[in-house]
């Protein structure tokens, strides 16, 4: 598809659906607030019917005009025109959480892909929560352990719907304790930046930059100034080694430069004691 | 006491007690090898008996000349000078897991604590896991949740024992998702350097640089070069925000400077393949 030219809202999981819904109503306001018309994408989920209804429900709440459920359960439906017209008609498009296979193996290529990416290009938002969030990248993350220490082998990688390149997304990040499979993601390739987001968190993509929005944080992982790293000779088992790889933590209120890989604040200069020593 | 002049093997916990026992096996030899005389502190500990035996057993079958285990349950124990003569006597002390706040109430401030600190001045390798390595620096994490988002309030700190400073350690980092609180301590302070600990890893510091043995990695965090942060500003469960943390992952075989701050490997040059560009 293309290259960051579209909005995206990637939500790192578990968002608040009951109080301030602070993301969800993001993703409503920038589909249009009251003339919003959302598409739900339930290809993630087992469970479309019961999914489908909750984001039904707190996107009417949240003042949508019109909320559509779709659900593709296999590939000749992703190709029907009946369907696949549902999507010109959105103002946004919202991937449910579940298992990000199910959407790219369901969706990869068909003409439900290019009228998501026809969409994009248009400036349609598209958001994603959880496995939604993971696929968005050209390289999505599909299986590896928390709580591990980083292995090459610790993480399995495979395309994904590419609506954003350069960067592989992880999600309930801090909350499942993710950095390990991320890091192996960024060894493989340090071309790609590593994204973070925790639960109830997302980012906000514009182009160029994204900002950060909800109650946790986003962690970032450059690993273009990597020094040296065995990702190359270990066994797949085996203890990363990893030298010089940059790490931000944005809450909201933060923003991060895709292109300069650099974070900033309007509240930068302001909030920086190490730069001004305090008062 | 002093500043990074002795021996330390600070383990994360879970170590190898059955198969090559390489971190025990590194303490043993560091103490002497045959000649090694240990001693068991296990304050950490509420089951010393059931500890200490084990370390005991271990220690023995890896071919410690003698292996003592000393138990302090109260602080007039950290005075009693017949207890305190076992520490000259001994050419290694291993601190046992438990809790890092048991050792320090027990023994901080007593003739105990002066006679180790003479011990490891002399050159006396002091070995602890676990509770015994959080002790070890100047500065000590003693509370703080696993898989949690990073946050000012996410990290309780205490003085430790003293015997490495500018650093503060954190063990069963991965495997217990301790990210988020360890770059609470570190944004507090990027002056401290923090040292995240794999479980069955252990670095062995000597004098100013340490190495990493055992089967996983050491996370650590420099945070001198911290841009922004907001670590002054946000309420204690306020999301932190931090800019351009140093990150480097290090598993056996590689080695870090703590002066320059630097990661280093024999092998580093042929690792490299950023460097080479692979083959």
């Amino acid at each position: 598809m293309a290259n960051n030219i579209g909005r995206l809202v990637i939500i790192g999981g578990a968002e608040d659906k009951e109080d301030d819904c602070v993301i969800l109503r993001e993703v409503v306001k920038l589909a249009g607030a009251r003339e919003a018309r959302l598409l739900v994408l339930t290809a993630a989920t087992s469970q479309p019917q019961q999914v489908g209804a909750v984001y039904r429900q707190v996107f009417t709440r949240l003042g949508a005009a019109e909320v559509g459920v779709l659900d593709i359960s296999d590939r000749l439906q992703a190709e029907d025109p009946l369907l696949v017209g549902l999507v010109p008609e959105a103002s946004g498009i919202f991937f449910t959480g579940g298992d990000q296979l199910r959407i790219t193996s369901l969706i990869g290529g068909t003409a439900l892909f290019h009228a998501l990416g026809a969409a994009y290009r248009r400036g349609v938002v598209i958001a994603g929560t959880s496995a939604g969030a993971s696929v968005m990248s050209s390289t999505m993350i599909i299986d590896g352990s928390g709580d591990q220490e980083p292995a090459v082998g610790g993480v399995r990688l495979a395309a994904g719907l590419g609506l954003i390149s350069d960067v592989v997304v992880d999600q309930h990040f801090a909350q499942r304790g993710r950095l390990g499979r991320l890091l192996a993601a960024v060894a493989q390739n340090p071309y790609v930046l590593g994204i973070g987001i925790d639960e109830n968190t997302a980012i906000v993509v514009d182009g160029p930059h994204f900002e950060v929005i909800g109650a946790a944080t986003v962690s970032v992982l450059d690993g273009q100034h990597i020094a040296f790293t065995n990702v190359s000779e270990v066994s797949p088992q085996g203890a990363l080694a990893l030298a010089e790889v940059r790490l931000h933590i944005l809450p909201q209120g933060y923003a991060f430069d895709l292109q300069t890989r650099q974070p900033w604040s309007d509240a930068a200069t302001a909030n920086s004691r190490i730069a001004k020593g305090g008062s």
